[in-house]
């Protein structure tokens, strides 16, 4: 699927340059950490030594879960359809972020087993009324989770189009940790068992049923032939809104767009995007460590140190909204920070 | 000192409304992590199911240490005037900082060695230029290190009847990490060596030499029979500009405003408050955990967990003030967010 996208790595040549700009802010070497590696990655993407954000956006990718009726989580497969209602009506988690920090919301349906109808701030994607029960057989078919990818590519492509450089990424789906954990063992070799955990907020007896669950759905496709490429995987175990996330990864990656990841499902999403595209890193902030066992596996596999480590576990891209200040600070402090010799400061003796 | 003071804990009788309020909130329990407990404390200090914050502002309080000139720092002691030039200039880290999350920022000389004459922006509360050198004599007098004290107190009591109820604490004052580490050590009882760090940039040999002339110090005082009062230590070894947070922090407490506590430096006078009135540490949220060495120390005798761990040792209040956006959306998910019921969102099966 990657063969349609064309992404380079940023160019490494302005690297001096931002790196001696940083050094001269007034302040002692390196004092302001994360914010510093940050500054520099958001300047090589930009390829500027004043980047700047336009028309910054939040996305959440919404889909149902054929294996959410199998008991997978906590909560019954309708919560996905009911929260994307409270999404739209402004009272989630992340409209209250999003609104603090004054990032556009949009909410897409990539896949979620409900009737909209027509919605003013919905955007109709849907690949199908959820996916199938990957307990079962495959979650999606290669045609499906295709058309997933595209259509998530194309509507960053518009955004793109309209001026937009940064997007932060989002998601929603009753049984999508899960999915989620299926993936991140296949892609990273980490055990399943590792890869596993509570979700929304299973007790010990529900994890235990989850990872059962899990290990016969692996099971099934290891038996079936299934190996560990990345499209394979993304298509037998993702939801709709992880393969429309990969598709949106890849295009803003190719866009050049900076990328805030939220934690463990989108982590999942930027795992496949990386597999696929090793490049497609070097445009992802990880903005937060997620409570989620695997996300750590996920972490490793993509040598990402998360911005903040705040025990989140509610997705819907809160993380990257709660994160999104510090990453205006990092390209504010390096566009307005006097230098040492402006502001007539005695550099370290 | 703190016999002037009025304070007492939080009244603890909202906690479970509070609690409730939060865990009705549509997202799993508890997901929402340490924003939850910071959401539940504000609550308990505005006594307010819906806290607002009213006039948020950003202190940095700035003054010179006679021990500077002895060598404990890598930078000149000019650096502490210049940074306040700088300040005024609008061009600091904490500048760029406050101005981007739209708390006001004060400047408070509290001792520096430099006429600044009067200058639009600058709040002069100047104790004396500098305090002495502690390698040779205790750095303050009793009756100026109470003169500190209350001068922060008043200046809190000033904004505080003008509507804040939310200070972010910041400082500047090159050697000001080698006097809060002498605090550190002789308040947590945490070893002088374990206490000790690189401050704004030191090298080994300058390490080396730092921690030397600070057991020199510390020789000196125990030697002429200081102990471990907080108020002989903060008047031994402070900087003004810690003993007018110290006043600044009972004053807070006081008239129960909400506290943003940076890293190493504002860490020390907490501590000092703390142990002067332990009830002052319920009105402080801990918002970074700083590189220097020291600040564990700290942070386990309060039993604080900060909000950001980002490798930031620059001081000002940076930390402070980029944790900020996080406090304010711990309030704004509990004022904002609709509840499941609200929401017609299922509840956990």
């Amino acid at each position: 699927m990657h063969s349609k996208f064309t992404i380079t790595a940023p160019d490494q040549g302005l690297a001096a340059a931002l790196q001696q700009k940083i050094d001269q802010k007034t302040k002692p070497l390196g004092a302001l950490g994360q914010l510093e590696a940050v500054a520099k990655q958001i300047g090589l993407i930009q390829q500027r030594l004043d980047p700047e954000f336009g028309q910054p956006h939040m996305l959440v990718f919404a889909g149902d879960h054929g294996a959410a009726k199998a008991g997978v989580s906590a909560y019954p497969q309708d919560v996905t359809w009911q929260m994307v209602e409270n999404f739209l009506a402004g009272g989630a988690a992340i409209n209250v972020f999003a609104r603090q920090n004054d990032l556009h919301l949009a909410i897409i349906d990539a896949g979620v087993a409900h009737d909209f109808g027509k919605r003013p701030g919905l955007i109709n994607a849907k690949v199908a009324s959820g996916t199938a029960n990957y307990l079962e057989e495959p979650a999606m078919t290669a045609a499906q989770c295709a058309v997933a990818v595209e259509r998530g590519a194309e509507f960053i492509r518009n955004l793109a189009a309209n001026g937009c450089n940064l997007v932060g990424f989002g998601e929603m789906g009753i049984g999508n940790t899960a999915a989620a954990s299926l993936i991140t063992h296949c892609l990273t070799g980490v055990s399943l068992a590792a890869c596993v955990g509570r979700g929304t907020g299973l007790d010990d007896a529900g994890l235990q049923r989850k990872q059962g669950l899990l290990e016969q759905a692996l099971r099934r496709y290891r038996a079936a032939g299934g190996g560990d490429q990345p499209a394979a995987v993304l298509a037998e175990f993702g939801g709709f809104e992880i393969a429309m996330m990969v598709g949106a990864m890849l295009a803003a990656a190719e866009a050049k767009m900076v990328m805030l990841i939220d934690g463990f499902i989108v982590g999942s999403a930027a795992l496949v995007a990386a597999r696929l595209v090793p490049a497609v890193a070097d445009y992802c902030i990880f903005c937060h460590r997620s409570a989620e066992a695997g996300h750590a596996a996920q972490l490793k596999a993509l040598a990402a140190e998360p911005l903040l480590d705040l025990g989140l576990r509610l997705g819907e891209g809160t993380g990257a909204a709660l994160a999104y200040p510090l990453v205006l600070a990092a390209i504010n402090f390096l566009g307005e920070m006097a230098s040492f010799e402006s502001a007539g400061v005695s550099d370290k003796e």
